[in-house]
């Protein structure tokens, strides 16, 4: 048992604060053989990079990744690196701290954050930008996703924000390629633009917005997933709740299918190729007791609005006096926009352990071989 | 890592098949000098068992627990039973199995089932009342449960169904005292009373409804919760999706939160007793950063409608042909509600072994000892 | 984390005491369509089984198995039970326990017991037969060796006894056939013979004697072992060391190899088979760098004399009075003896979960396959 | 699971080859409020150093440790840096590679090294300095052990080297005084001086030498460890064995026991002091059952000679030709040596994971407290 660590055969261990030298992961179980540059994940982590628009914290950190181990070169591997079957550790060194800008809250708890709980739990906070409980904990999460992706050839993991306050995207207009285009990760170019101006008014108040994220795996064959307490749901479920913010996780049709006929919600098959069914609708999201069917994977996770807000907050002294707080710092007005490529990244890595314990308990009948 | 294992310290590993000759569990960690009586564990396996009203399966198991070791009692305990610290084995037989309403659907795949995945995994299914996917398996959760909550002294557990269907309780009329008079542990008298004739209409069309469910624990003691992978609410979410027909988990506002903005979602604080703050909202559901707030923790989780359902449904034989599937057996028309005890004990299980944790890392300054 | 569970990938969870109703244990990772029937455990059980010479106790248990889940026959498999995946939950019911003859123990420690040691630890101890500290555990350990060895066709593992007090084999008679003819699971006739005259005189004196046993396997493929912290070569000593009894474990020359030169050691190799080296000695045991080199494994473990003897023995009380013990009650006086069946199924379970750990990370290029 | 991580509460994960960038480790679970400075670690590091004498290798490595996470300080802490409970994270910077030494055995496999089953279990090795499979690897361990020893006040921990090659101390001369004095953690103060002569003559040969070392916990209060399969000892077997060219373990009286009678074997007790029995004898090795008695905690293990000699042995090429080898590179004529701190520093994080599991499951009745 690790606290800090998540995934079983796929193993992965993060460590380090918001404002201590450095922070990174153990990637433990990674098959050998696997193409593996650090350029590779360093793509991966500028795509959740702060500072790169105004709607994102202005805290500048280059978050650049350097692999100490797990990794091998030279002639007979014809130069490529490979992975060697050892553990990846990789270290994200920080560069941008201000601790003094947090010594205000030294002695307060911020509602909404950690702070009270670190305190009450271990009698200790490294309250400098929220020590270990800050999302800067998720550039970790983002470089061993970046593992993830390598060891499972043929699947694309996409996400995108498809809620921004209680503003949601118009599913008819949804364009995986306009994800890109703007800094929200917002699949709908019309809300991409209306959402600007509305995070700017935001932003400009002190305020911040909640946001649901959805994360969609293609080409995951069928038959990952290792029921009962492994399942392929569960494990999405807990990767998801455990990244900063979060308040609540789906599977395809999540909880409006509390609300469907079972005629509505179970989906028909017809005869597929390749011996498989083809389904005639997913409200499953993709998995149908705890193992994949073949169908997109489909998750979505709620967050919850920033915390750190510069409208003052009732709270209290660890002395237990009443105080107000204002947050002042750098700090996403929607901590949900860097959560995308996070849930992506966890959703890789719950699906390269889940691969790893097929071939483990069954052998190689999944479609798709790593490396 | 055991596929059919849940928690750490508190570690239940489950086994059976629905019409296998028997089900079970082996409950490992749980502290020595716990009283315990297979009455205790029975009475909450009476709350889930089947066939008590017409709105659950008329299977008729009398789901006769036998606990098979890890207690002792002799002279020297007063004649009470207490727990070793030794593996707690418990099993149930299963009792009344009708094979050959299934063998229907030895060559078919139930649409909304795990037949098609498990088959796809696995290359063999015991296909007779679902085998190893059945909701039977949650008699061995719930067994658990009861031993879970002996370990949590002063903590209250509670369930209630608070969606069925489309249909939602008014929370103006939520008592806790309702739920143990209704067929359906719902808490609002007047939605239980127009829930019978909903889900009777439903039945006789040989259709299913979907609920959610909403479990509280009250009692529990701030700093139970292992940041960053074993997260008090991570492990909820793993727990509650590992249910069968489960397709969302929220905690405190869960999907509702990310409309709020920041203001509003930032629970406030004052001053409280016993140098601990006052919390004076619980958006939160009690977790903030993974970490118990000593508020009462809040998790509902949606239940989608039972598959096994008299409408044909367009499916495809193992040897992928068209076909329609009409699943006769016996079968709750609406699953949530048996799920209400089984996301209680899940909810026990967890914080037992959360508090196990907690103990283990940090020592005992959590507010309640066991035994 | 589990205590009463070894393995990671074939997981092994055994539960029971001595005098209760029953004892048994759960595998759980074990691969589909493993054809398994009850009659294969039982014979590997009954090698094991007491009473069935005067060198071993007199307690007259069948030992008989039931597999209570994970396993299904139909036409469609031939009418043979082929395992499905699932956990398999194997059960033995205690019949012949005579508690009464433990009362004289159940304030009292007995000397090289873990009487004191459980007590100390959990406040409370079932003393009848040791409880859960009894040989009688072991049971649970060899039920499952059997299915371990159906995971790893064409690996051949034996074990013998090679060493009853302080007398040793001869090994120029090493002769793999003889051990299944003589009650001490002796490689060599002679000494079988004058074991038999030296334990005779042994048991009449109210005495005990200490063992060494040796196990091997055979045809293990090079690659098995996941250095750094799941050597092949540690997690056999962890598992043989678990025995009741065991107090060292060796791989290969163990100790002896400490006494020799790097030029001795190193076992040299020439170019062999099929692109393998041939090695001309195996000093190591068949492991370097805690994976198997394809060699035989060889592991050695030593076994106390039994702890329960009719010779009066200086101890303590509970309430930490001087006392004098005598072990009544019906005992081995080697444990050696019946700790050969037992070595070989940790042997074999350590095994098949490395074949399954190594399938994961590797894929399936070892030489065997299971099913 | 994790192939590279030990212990289950207080949980040790390293990562590194002996040429990569840097090596070291995550330690998880650590209790909070421990003070803890990198000068403690380093300390222990140093008595592990490589190129303090002419009797280990010449590889000038500083092993400086920096500490990347875990642990603050500010003024509350009143300057002191204390754990919070959160991983820490350590780093040891390579410095003093020569990979261009190792060129020769890019292709070759030296008989004795992991070479070989390297290369047929990942297909891929990291041939410089033996890479991952290299003893410098244990540095990390040595680090871990520090922190460690910091959650175990009041417990001792010592080792020493009780004998080389087939020359054994004299137990009569047993100082511990001694073991600081001389290069080989000797001690006993003849063989000291003698043993420097003979591995000097060894060196000299280019040969090798086996060892034994003997590691004492005192001060291990009674109860720790987990039946069955989280036995202390077993433990403690797998945590030694773990480390490089280890071949064997034994806890007390090891091997020896198996020569015994029952009545030799049996610890006899005597009333004691504060209600817990007196030991007349410590065959056991402080451990009974698999937890211990409250006696000291007596473990060896045996090291096989270095493997990289200078004396040709006969080996193959990755391409199964006949080739000699010869090791040059720089190398410890003794491993054993230099595992004496690493003997240590297992023990340490054992016995630490112990105490975390027993506080768990039992509380706090164990005689110490950290922090």
């Amino acid at each position: 048992m690790s606290h800090n660590s998540f995934g079983h055969l796929f193993r992965v261990t993060t460590f380090g604060e918001s404002h201590g030298p450095a922070l990174g992961c153990v990637v433990d179980g990674c098959p050998p053989l696997i193409p593996l540059e650090a350029a590779e994940i360093q793509a991966e982590l500028d795509r959740r990079r702060p500072g790169q628009s105004r709607f994102t914290t202005q805290r500048q950190e280059p978050d650049a990744v350097r692999i100490l181990s797990g990794v091998f070169s030279d002639d007979r591997t014809g130069g490529r690196q490979l992975t060697t079957g050892t553990p990846i550790a990789l270290m994200i060194e920080n560069v941008d701290q201000r601790s003094k800008d947090y010594s205000e809250i030294r002695d307060s708890y911020r509602p909404g954050h950690a702070d009270f709980t670190y305190e009450a739990k271990y009698g200790i906070r490294d309250y400098r930008g929220g020590g270990r409980s800050s999302a800067r904990e998720t550039a970790a999460r983002v470089a061993a996703g970046a593992i993830a992706r390598k060891v499972l050839p043929g699947i694309t993991i996409r996400g995108a924000l498809v809620q921004l306050g209680p503003h949601r995207i118009d599913r008819a207009r949804f364009d995986w390629d306009e994800v890109g285009r703007n800094p929200f990760f917002c699949p709908d170019p019309v809300a991409a633009a209306e959402w600007a101006g509305i995070l700017d008014a935001v932003r400009k108040q002190g305020s911040s917005l909640g946001a649901v994220i959805e994360v969609v795996a293609e080409g995951v064959p069928a038959g990952l997933g290792a029921p009962i307490y492994g399942k392929l749901d569960a494990d999405l479920a807990s990767a998801m709740m455990s990244i900063n913010a979060v308040k609540g996780v789906e599977i395809g049709d999540g909880f409006a299918a509390a609300a469907l006929r079972g005629e509505e919600n179970a989906d028909e098959m017809r005869p597929g190729n390749a011996g498989a069914p083809h389904f005639l609708a997913n409200h499953a999201g993709g998995i149908l007791g705890g193992i994949s069917s073949g169908q997109p994977v489909v998750c979505r996770f709620a967050v919850k609005p920033t915390s750190s807000i510069l409208t003052p907050r009732a709270s209290v002294t660890r002395d237990n006096r009443a105080t107000d707080v204002v947050t002042k710092g750098r700090h996403d007005p929607c901590v949900g926009i860097r959560a995308v490529p996070v849930g992506e990244a966890m959703m890789a890595c719950v699906l390269a352990d889940h691969y790893l314990r097929h071939r483990a308990q069954v052998g190689s009948n999944a479609a798709f071989q790593p490396g």
